[in-house]
């Protein structure tokens, strides 16, 4: 059998484990010298493959490769760059199919959340329409937790294990203090559309007037009459009041709640604000308590060195076996990973076919989350719990995390120059 | 000779190691049975003390006693409470000896920064004046590491470390996307008065133009010019611009960048904003990048999961031998930690008078940072580098931090009760 090349690409936001895939895949891919010859890996996502940066890593040594896990962020550089509909440029496609041809790839494989499952599917149309014989296979990743075709997303169970830590620990720092200053802490999280993230503070929560006493989702219209009352309640009744809010919370006329929200600095520029900030101000101003609020921001995606373990295996998971599932000639499909038990938490890798997954988003079920006591329900916690669990920690060197020894070499262009 | 008692307090913000001291005062404490006879400690600090709020900690079995140090927070509460003058109001202390009485105080220590130890100097001062014969010993504990009398003040380097690690994720994560997203990225640390805090961040940069390439410190005035410049430089040159920024940098009248931000949300309210915002948005309106911003505020200081090993042992060692010292019979002292050697790295226990501490801030040295270059100097890097070194991890249990079983047993008041 002829030895075709791999390709190996990532896209959209970093998450903590995404270059545990990245390790997986160049592994995996190691140890099928017979069908794979080199393996090569994309620079900024498909941007790295249109205006052909690539890596070349075939002749990494093995300690090299492993070390890349340690890092943070996307190694290989992500993008976010939405391809063009074939219809409307097809030529974007013929590039893709000109690199391929090139650089003998016959497995690309592509890590990413919802948009870059579409992208991948729309290349695999696009290979097979011209008639060029690439294997094309998604790699789920993201935190937001929102890609349909796997239980869970890799990149997710390590910022939930991040925001479930954050919470208990700030709970702790508030408590001590709430007698004599601050009353009320609001933690802003990632979640535009979803409240999966926000929902991962109900980790450590047990019951309504435990902390964090209100958890803000964007599947819950924002009543502010009801969410002063409470608030009020629990500094009057318990000494203080933990707030989470996803970023994407909105109002009862579906407007986001930083969307009218302008912050106009000293130099008389305006910007839109955060929704920590936002609510903090309205329980200072409605109530009169002393606050603190937190945006960690790009700091919980990125967050390296809190991992969760059943994350880090998941994220280790679908990297091989999406390898190993092209070598045994699957195509089109994302790999995802299937719960099979709950208790104890098993689960096993299954397939989608990629078309299925493009176009779907998974939405937070509604009996996971009750939102009148800002509590996970039972169904909630069984579903949260397993996704936390364990401490993946990466490598330190005096006291700093142990930077990857991997050079990334760059192979020389060989078709002409391409403008994104 | 007759056994005496000890009171142990916490006072001002929380850090990730306070309740590491905590253990060791209690831990040490009960060494010393023939001179030790009841361990007690104030609920919220010296709150505790003047309302009778105190818990008996002195059957507490061995392992309960050692697993407050997993917890986050302050244990035993902590407050933000100024002692009046002793001429202005001296029932206030009059009711601190009369508790002192009551309980049989021998031993009296406070865990603090600045503040605290003033507070214990007065009381010192007071009980010596009342002919009571209680030997008052300040420990040390403040993120803000501006603390005379100590090389290292407990809690700080956690704080670095948290910066470091933060400043070393967020930057792979936008070096990851700024090709095609996230250009800019602001990261606001605590720091009103000093820029130790946000300093840490240049842990792991290693010249002018690596990341993070600005650095804002309080005492170097802001300038708006200079610093859009060094902005554009860097994303042009560079392809991004990471920022850190002291909560308390300053414009070149000296007045808070954030003091004229108003921020008014859609309900019309005003309020300070935050600098990462402030600075962000002046990056867009000047500059129009696309930025991201992140305020982790108590999340950098309360972060337990993620605490320096030199910290752990040094927040370790100043409880342990403020007690023994006290046993040796000193007293008005402040424990502190003395670098004796800089490589290899080495630290003593050395102690200074209450009354030298109580009215002195250390301020950054002034050669330990450059702010051209937004570098640690040779002496900056000398100083910083050994305090993140090495991670003591909490214990974890199903993926959350373990909880203390230690179970705090109010005392029942025995004197008429007394208002703050």
């Amino acid at each position: 059998m002829a030895t075709k090349n791999i390709i190996y690409a990532q896209s959209g936001g970093a998450t903590a484990v995404i270059n545990v895939t990245a390790r997986a895949v160049i592994e995996e891919a190691r140890y099928h010298p017979q069908t794979v010859d080199r393996i090569y890996a994309a620079s900024g996502g498909i941007t790295g493959i249109l205006t052909e940066k690539i890596f070349d890593l075939t002749d990494s040594n093995y300690e090299d490769v492993w070390s890349i896990e340690n890092e943070p962020g996307a190694f290989f550089g992500t993008c976010r760059y939405k391809l063009d509909t074939p219809e409307k440029n097809p030529s974007q496609y013929d590039r893709i199919v000109s690199i391929f041809k090139e650089y003998n790839i016959g497995y690309f494989f592509y890590n990413g959340g919802n948009d870059s499952q579409d992208t991948t599917n729309r290349i695999a149309e696009w290979c097979s329409k011209s008639g060029i014989d690439v294997q094309c296979i998604g790699i789920p990743k993201t935190v937001d937790n929102d890609l349909a075709g796997t239980d869970s997303c890799p990149g997710f169970g390590s910022v939930a294990k991040y925001i479930a830590t954050a919470t208990a620990e700030v709970t702790a720092d508030l408590l001590s203090i709430c007698g004599s200053s601050t009353k009320v802490f609001v933690l802003e999280t990632m979640g535009r559309d979803a409240g999966w993230i926000a929902a991962a503070a109900g980790l450590v929560k047990k019951d309504e007037y435990d902390s964090p006493q209100i958890i803000l989702l964007p599947e819950v219209a924002f009543d502010k009459a009801d969410f002063l009352k409470r608030v009020r309640y629990c500094v009057e009744n318990i000494g203080y009041c933990f707030i989470v809010a996803s970023e994407g919370i909105k109002d009862q006329n579906n407007n986001y709640l930083t969307a009218s929200t302008v912050v106009v600095d000293s130099f008389g520029h305006q910007q839109l604000g955060g929704v920590a900030p936002a609510l903090a101000n309205m329980i200072k101003q409605e109530l009169g308590y002393k606050y603190h609020w937190a945006v960690p921001d790009y700091l919980q995606r990125a967050s390296k060195h809190i991992v969760s373990e059943t994350d880090y295996l998941q994220a280790e998971a679908v990297g091989k076996h999406a390898v190993e599932l092209a070598m045994d000639g699957k195509r089109e499909i994302m790999v995802g990973v299937k719960r099979v038990s709950e208790d104890p938490y098993r689960w096993e890798i299954c397939t989608t076919p990629l078309a299925q997954v493009a176009n779907s988003i998974k939405a937070m079920p509604a009996n996971y989350f009750d939102a009148k006591t800002s509590c996970l329900t039972a169904e909630g916690f069984t579903y949260y719990s397993p996704l936390i669990r364990g401490e993946k920690y990466p490598k330190y060197a005096n006291g700093l995390m142990q930077k990857t020894t991997l050079i990334k070499k760059e192979v020389d262009p060989r078709l002409p120059p391409y403008q994104l």
